[in-house]
């Protein structure tokens, strides 16, 4: 994970604006998605030749949402860049996996990047990946760094006209994407929630070292996290900001319901971290606990047997003249006082609420 | 706790503004109550159909409150959307338990939404709803989760006609409600902090695990107090700032003094958080204290006994030649040095204040 | 003191604006006291009817000062209210202890709300009443809980006609009584001061269990008066706002001193608070370094007498064939050993700085 | 120190604007001195009488810089009040040590007050007093509570005329004189940084428990200096925004830097404590570490004797028939056996990096 | 390196603006570069005399950079104060290693200063200076305090001419190496990233006290960049203020570019600085579990042996009579009862989860 934050030094050197894609190769090929849609029709076609997408889309009398999946080559980023007429740094940053996420309003384009998290398929892990949109006019486009993402309902509600999406513009389609994105977050959030309750029972119940690192693990977790949504809310909240005919009136009211998702995340988050918190104090105490517990058993047997030894220690002593040892009774009186100790130590422990 | 917060991914993949109930069915039909009210006269009927509620309620010459408690038929919530014109976002709200508390005016009506805390009847936990309201024109409904409130004061108010209730705007029936909600969070806290207190006086009293366990508790109720009524605050203050008609400038200076209630609420659950810390610092410590003195009474045991064991054991080995154990008063002489021991080392303590 | 925070819940159901006093009732009867003077003339006078008073204060050529101690008399209070033509929720506000310090201003008078800390007479504890102050034209009403108040001098100073006191506004005597109140807080926080350097220097000598208690109830005395005077720079603040006639240009720099002394009492009681949770983790540390000397002498004993008695042992064994027990210098050999290990270890010890 | 900052209580009673000193009387005499100069010539005298210096300042033409060392004569503050025509509460403010820095525009004058901050002569302790600035047209007044100052090097700037400092008018004095202050802020911070790195240095190589108390001491040390410099930086922002013609445009670019300066002093103290508190838990960890390393000593002896002995203990029966006392090689067997079982022992501790 | 931080004291008693180098003397001579170019070609030489060069600077058709590394000839700097028409604190303030970044705007120059991380070659550890920029019109002025910088890839573009760097002015050069410095930063963070990612995993598998000086010295790192990097944001935000001619609009949306990466390095630097503290948490908790580990250790051996001592020394006792002793099978009983005691205590600690 934190291999993965410190791309960016492999582009020192560079000028600003130089297109190198800072990120591992996670797909073979490159793969576009051009889906065009108005009222009447929605048209999906998959593609290789991203001039040709670009053409169709600028032409199309409606809607057209390019989906381009990994990053890896440059010369497509470029050739998009140039049909479009985008800045130089805009293309940088879509290359540059690391960014925080943060919204550019230019000219004639709007650029937005931030994190889509998903669940791991076999593995319950939580991976990240960058992802960035160019909306022009008709057009948005979407960069993701490999394939599988978030999309899929978005794209039915696409497919079968409903909740009226195809009857809006590009600035609702980026609004449901965005929202698509962070109602996925909430999937993150529940899951980290539902470990840390687990965490709770396990440290009531047997608290164990494993315990810590699992706390260790989930905190990491939740500060990664928390580092990709804390700046979403100033993205959202000036996507809001953003004036027509860019961003429709109509299409603010949901922004604003984005926006307050938003915050109810970091907040989430906050308790959430808050919570692991006082776990941290939680096992801590229940260490000491323990030690004391363990220390109170080797104290209560010490104190008993170490003087009964010393009794027994002293008629264990060879000297000639010991009275004691020549009495008729003197071994069973020996044992009734050693008795007399235990019995009175117990009561003492006991009086002390040890035992 | 926690899974109720979390409601919210079940809707992932639907259309912002549709509307599916996001909660646990808690009653088992909907009721639907209209109280219809002004000066001279007060009329409280149970209703089946909603579509007749509307009606009557916009056709009575004075204020009209309808109460819904249950929120699974969505239904009836569609048509009241339909009748009062609202929009698809409010509705998806009112039917999304887990909200964060929030004001929105729009152009024919205002919503907000908080949640009611009510302590349980028969245990002592703490149980949370939500709280929906719909301001527009001379009728209020509420929307409730399920059966019981806090509102029955209102109620009782209203059917006296005590306190001038009857001869005010829907705003200021809106304010009562809210306060009573508020009252309702002192409560709460009031309850929250003498459990915190009876904790405070066991810390000191006889300090077990069990205590952390409930501090830990009482911390993680009042996180979530907390969580709901940090936003309660920008809530109204921004009711107070909504324009002549919607609230009259008569009802501000209520909803300024419920304003000043709320910044009371929030600094003593502060404060509460910031006595229970110092708890968990104290109950530490006291373990500390604790493990300390076991120590000292196994050191002081060990420390007196093995020595002498020790002297007992050198008069306890079998060589030929040892000239002590043949001395007429060998055994006494060692007997003596035995207790001089104990006395000096008893002394030693006593000057170090260990006993 | 708890007790006290949450008398509110006790008005539960009550419309707002509803005259219960929320208090305990700390005086037998309310006694009211009217001070009138002007430059040349000054006279103090009791009274039991409240109308009287009010009659006599607005028929005065000067400024009177109507001083109420005891609050459970209602009635007293709501004939105020309709003399002086009052807000409802103000004389509320005035008749439940447990305000936020605040202050309001009305069209025809100013209401402020504050907290009142005086040392008690025998025993070392504070208590705090509640203060309200009405400040209409050339009347100022005063509200205290119970009898005796901080206001001795400035009644001096009246009487005295020092300081030009006798001269100015009521806005002024308003001035010049908050200023008495929050030299007040000076005294209880040189007073926790003075406590928490006794605190530190036991914590460097004899640190016990006493002591831990010590710091959290000064803690808890903190929290309480942090909780009164945040709110008051506030006050003061937008008391420093209001326009003449109520509030004269020239007493303006008076209340901007008092708001400086506030900041002072403010960042005071922030430092101390810095040092008493400084003084916790003293305390723990101390723990553990007494802890840590306990073992010491425990493994010191231990680690001597435990091989010893071990030799010893050994030639306790009763076989038939043991050589050594019968040479000569067998018994003072083996008494040679022992020396000698009992000087290696100590020197070990001495040379790891435990003896 | 605590004793230096509660000094107000002792004026509880007085009428604002009474002239008492507040402070301990720390010079026998009050000394007044004189300094003149404009571009061409520098007069320096001590005086006695204070109207005598203020006429003198007054008719020269040029700077007048009066610098007046004890602060018990109250006659003498008062007459410069008369003659400069101040306001009440100033004269109150510089006889009141304890004052937090602060500065005040009037019509006539500036009043500025601030914390001076000496390293004491013969013991390393940290010395303050309070040093207050009245700046009247060309005239400037400095009221200190003792004698030596922070000022030397700019009297010889001013005697040598050097850095064009005479050239420029009173508010570049009094921007030179506050810069002399915060230059020793430097030095006291400086002094704090080193003795935090001996701290440290001894904490890696042998903590005891007067490092903590060291730590501790230096925290109260920054919480003081931090207490008179943070409220500097409003100070010197105000003094900079101050116009024409009491505060120079020219002079401006001089406070902007010294404004820098004291962000500086402000960031270090705080890096500082962030240092000082990291070194509180190293102190922790290091009295654990070495409680553990105790401990395991104490568990490598015990865990190998206790056994050895037991053993031991087993053949120093008197049973009558024990068939292993009589055998031949029974001694030295059971003297192999535990030998193996030491070296058993030194193995598992060995392995578990014990030894 | 606190050393390093403390140097302006030395400054005490000089005039504002008096011209004196306050660093170590790094190299030898003062190295004077000078970069001329523009489109079409660049000139790289190396000069003695400073006049000469900003001569050339001055006349050259295009853009001029002087770079000058070493700081102790103050004459070098006197003159180019006096060519430029600098103020006085400029040319001090270059001098004065250990300034707060900043970044000042003069009527006829920009002022701008900020620390260069470098990592050093043979060692780990990570070296800072302070690096200077003025500038004037078409020249950029450099002052770094030693030989050696982050600067090799700007010259090599502008030698090659790539990235169009050669065709704008001398604001977006300020912009290229400033953004040369960032990413510099980003290699310091990634180091220290790496060095904490090594310290948890030590932490999981075997921590030592050494781990702790190195989380210690982490932590020290941090807060070093951090004081170096925050006020940087202000930096680069107020130079994005700066209007044309200074800046052109078309370098700004570099700077804001720029602005970003800064506000990502310090968020780094602060989830670093949260995980460090996790860790410390971590390894007292883990020192916490070994303390627990080693008096289980002690505790099972304890208690197991310790009775079985005291009955083997029960029938070591000398009694004249003791009938077990002369029991046929008595010595093989006793044996018996102590491995029954043994097995005992063995399923007793079993079930306690201790071994």
């Amino acid at each position: 994970m934190a291999k993965k934050k410190h791309k960016r030094p492999s582009k020192i050197g560079l000028a600003p604006g130089s297109l190198i894609f800072t990120g591992e190769r996670k797909v073979d090929e490159i793969s576009i998605k051009l889906i065009r849609y108005n009222k009447e029709e929605i048209i999906e076609e998959p593609f290789n030749e991203i001039e040709k997408v670009i053409e169709l889309a600028q032409d199309f009398q409606g809607i057209s949402w390019i989906n381009i999946e990994g990053l890896h080559e440059v010369g497509v980023i470029e050739k998009i860049g140039e049909k479009l007429g985008l800045h130089k740094l805009t293309l940088e940053d879509v290359l540059s996996v690391g960014q925080r996420p943060k919204i550019d309003e230019h000219d004639n384009y709007i650029y937005c990047v931030l994190k889509m998290f998903t669940v791991g398929g076999d593995h319950s892990g939580v991976e990240s990946e960058q992802l960035s949109f160019i909306l022009q006019g008709n057009t948005l486009i979407t960069f993701q760094e490999k394939e599988g993402d978030v999309f899929e309902y978005v794209r039915i509600r696409l497919r079968e006209g409903k909740g009226n999406i195809r009857g809006r513009k590009t600035d609702y389609l980026l609004y449901a994407l965005i929202d698509a994105v962070v109602d996925h977050y909430y999937l993150i959030i529940e899951n980290l929630g539902e470990q840390l309750e687990e965490v709770e029972i396990t440290l009531f119940e047997n608290p164990d070292k494993e315990i810590l690192e699992k706390i260790h693990y989930l905190r990491r977790e939740m500060l990664h996290l928390r580092r990709s949504v804390y700046p979403l809310r100033e993205v959202i909240s000036r996507l809001e900001k953003i004036e027509e005919p860019k961003v429709e009136s109509g299409t603010k009211v949901f922004i604003r319901d984005l926006y307050d998702h938003t915050i109810q995340v970091i907040e989430t988050i906050e308790v959430l971290r808050d919570m692991s918190s006082g776990m941290t104090d939680l096992y801590m105490s229940s260490v000491s606990n323990k030690m004391n517990n363990v220390m109170k058993i080797l104290t209560i047997i010490a104190t008993i047997f170490i003087p009964l030894t010393f009794i027994a220690g002293i008629y264990g002593m060879n000297f000639e003249y010991m009275p004691e040892l020549t009495w008729r009774w003197g071994y069973f009186g020996i044992l009734a006082i050693m008795l007399i100790i235990i019995v009175g130590m117990l009561a003492y422990f006991r009086k002390n609420k040890w035992i």
